[in-house]
């Protein structure tokens, strides 16, 4: 077989596995399910009037989170990036920082960084979690920066290095017992970007508890959703206090009267987005466990692909498996295209991954790592359909 | 009768007044109403599993909105708050620059302003419209600014004064003639905040319409809701097609990729927010006429009262009386926390007007024109229960 040859036919053998699993038709890459409450809980609230910043909802949901990921506080918010943005700002994150984030994630972790004034400083991601590589940092960080007067200085552009910000990749958990130690070594702030891993576990703790804060988001595509919302967690009763307040336009309770003392933000999220996710956080376990089996079809599905594998949670790791994820073997990378149009074409919904940030025209100029092994990692992954309505249907 | 007597006095015939029209039990200051298809909207959201970024609300009310108001374009958002930071974004409004507000509003308009890295600086009201003074704007102006390269800038503080941001106090337009006459003159860039003006005309022409662009909010206290939202209004393609881009992440079309062209943000409106949308404009000239018809109740109920009176448009003004406002005369102006208290303990919702910005920690170092009527102002006017079902259930 000649080259294009040889692409095509890989290309054709990876997409006829996916189908397999999936089954005939037009397949979504995410599609939300609304099996439970979720009218029930709409219709109370056009029914009680409270659809916006009163009633019932908000305060519910974030019990329900709080109850499921073990987060002492949760503040809801109008949207994954409001939240992460709200994060930061919390825990002192200035004009002028910088923020370690993995160059290889959604731009909205870049650019809740730079709504602050801060500026990202992008690092390199491993093939065995998706998340920052640890071992390469810890050499990048001795080599680059020092500690003075508590603060993590970058040698070169003179910056505090405020914080660091995992975002746990497709809902697979990064090395966070590396990223704990890491901060606590060079005097960062931890603050994790969870926005697709409600529901993923590291050592049996939820992912967005281990540092100062963390975000998750409920996007349309995300496991469970509110139309758009996200929410805030952290186990310091002071900072989900400012969270609340500064989310809230930062009002000053009063019967009537209109007093304000910094400037707040209106990331109130609306009660009746919040009914949804109440309705949605009910289903959670089960979708969890849809997605959990969808990943293990697919892995059977794809033993007899040599081209490519599915990624697997780590031993430390229990994965929400929001995004099913299919990394193709480096001597394969150049049939990634070719699975991205064929797969396409015939109705399964793939995508590569993001570009990586050093390539968007807005931070092309913000200090990086060296990104070979992202670089690679980009040009090799495919997220495959992941509904789990998917399993559902084949119950 | 003492002072405190006459005091307790008067605010009893006024709390009298307000009853007669409200009717007896606990009043809202402002409730939304859901009579319509909202029912049906949210379920076909659910059913069609289009609860978020797809789906074809958005684009729904967006017409119905620019089809309302007459603005050729919209860009609906998540909030009032987003929509004129980034209609402030798109005409120009840059980090350093001063933008003028008036001191009399809801501190979304001055966040808004600080979010872009701007400096509010603060106008003096009049009681005739409730917005800006004009003729005291343009003495101000004449006194205090100077045009070096076609740029307005501030002799004292040596900054570009970029904009004027006059704000439709309760649903009353401002004095739009005369600010688009001293926008010309000093080369100001118009921006409206028509949070709460939705249905409100000034010599025929909505609010919102005049300036290069102007923002809505659909807040569940306004004269329809979505939960949370907001929309961007222009007439300038150009300046549509950026709001709708840099809204949506900046993400540049294509069925797979990610790209991103600038630092965007995540202020898309939900599908399901924009349906529960489109069933409220469907009612909303319904909801305009309950709110002048209780208008008109409420001026003949206080024809009575000597003390105070119910604020009127003036003749080139159609208001939507989104919140009906009570005015104290200048020497009953002490009755106003009297009124307040007495009306909240019985069940009528009131609320005196916002703080000024002046007043407030984050805004009391930032420019300002002598406040002396806007002051006056402030300590007598009194929002009394507006919702349009006051009118409905007792036609």
């Amino acid at each position: 077989m000649s080259e294009p040859e040889k692409t095509i036919s890989t290309a054709n053998e990876i997409v006829q596995a996916i189908r397999e699993i999936v089954g005939p038709g037009s397949i979504a890459l995410h599609e939300p399910s609304f099996d439970g409450n979720e009218w029930l809980y709409l219709k109370e609230c056009l029914d009680s009037k409270h659809v916006s910043s009163t009633g019932k909802f908000v305060e519910k949901f974030e019990a329900l989170i709080s109850e499921f990921t073990g987060a002492k506080y949760v503040v809801s918010v109008v949207n994954g990036t409001a939240a992460l943005q709200i994060a930061l700002k919390i825990v002192g994150v200035k004009s002028g920082d910088e923020v370690l984030i993995p160059a290889l994630t959604f731009v909205a972790t870049a650019n809740a960084v730079s709504y602050l004034g801060a500026i990202p400083h992008f690092l390199e991601s491993d093939e065995k979690s998706l998340g920052i590589n640890t071992f390469k940092l810890r050499d990048y960080l001795k080599a680059n920066t020092q500690i003075e007067s508590g603060l993590c200085i970058n040698k070169i552009t003179g910056r505090v290095i405020r914080a660091i910000v995992p975002m746990h990749t497709f809902g697979h958990p990064s090395d966070l017992e590396n990223l704990l130690s890491i901060a606590n070594e060079f005097r960062l702030i931890l603050v994790e970007d969870a926005a697709e891993s409600l529901g993923s576990f590291y050592c049996g703790q939820h992912t967005g508890t281990f540092g100062m804060a963390g975000a998750l988001s409920f996007n349309g595509n995300k496991i469970i959703t509110t139309g758009g919302g996200g929410a805030i967690l952290t186990n310091d009763q002071s900072l989900a206090r400012i969270a609340k307040h500064i989310t809230t336009t930062a009002k000053i309770p009063h019967e009537w009267e209109f007093d304000h003392d910094v400037v707040g933000y209106n990331y109130r999220l609306p009660n009746i987005n919040a009914a949804l996710g109440c309705a949605q956080m009910e289903s959670l376990p089960e979708k969890i466990s849809f997605k959990r089996a969808l990943f293990q079809r697919y892995k059977s599905a794809f033993e007899k692909i040599s081209d490519a594998y599915i990624f697997e949670e780590s031993n430390k790791c229990k994965s929400n498996y929001w995004l099913q994820t299919l990394i193709l073997k480096k001597e394969s990378q150049v049939v990634r295209d070719t699975v991205l149009e064929e797969s396409n074409k015939c109705g399964i919904m793939t995508r590569p991954a993001w570009k990586l940030m050093t390539h968007l025209i807005p931070y092309r100029n913000s200090p990086s790592m060296n990104l070979e092994d992202t670089n690679s990692l980009y040009r090799r992954i495919v997220n495959i359909p992941s509904s789990p309505e998917l399993i559902r249907v084949q119950k």
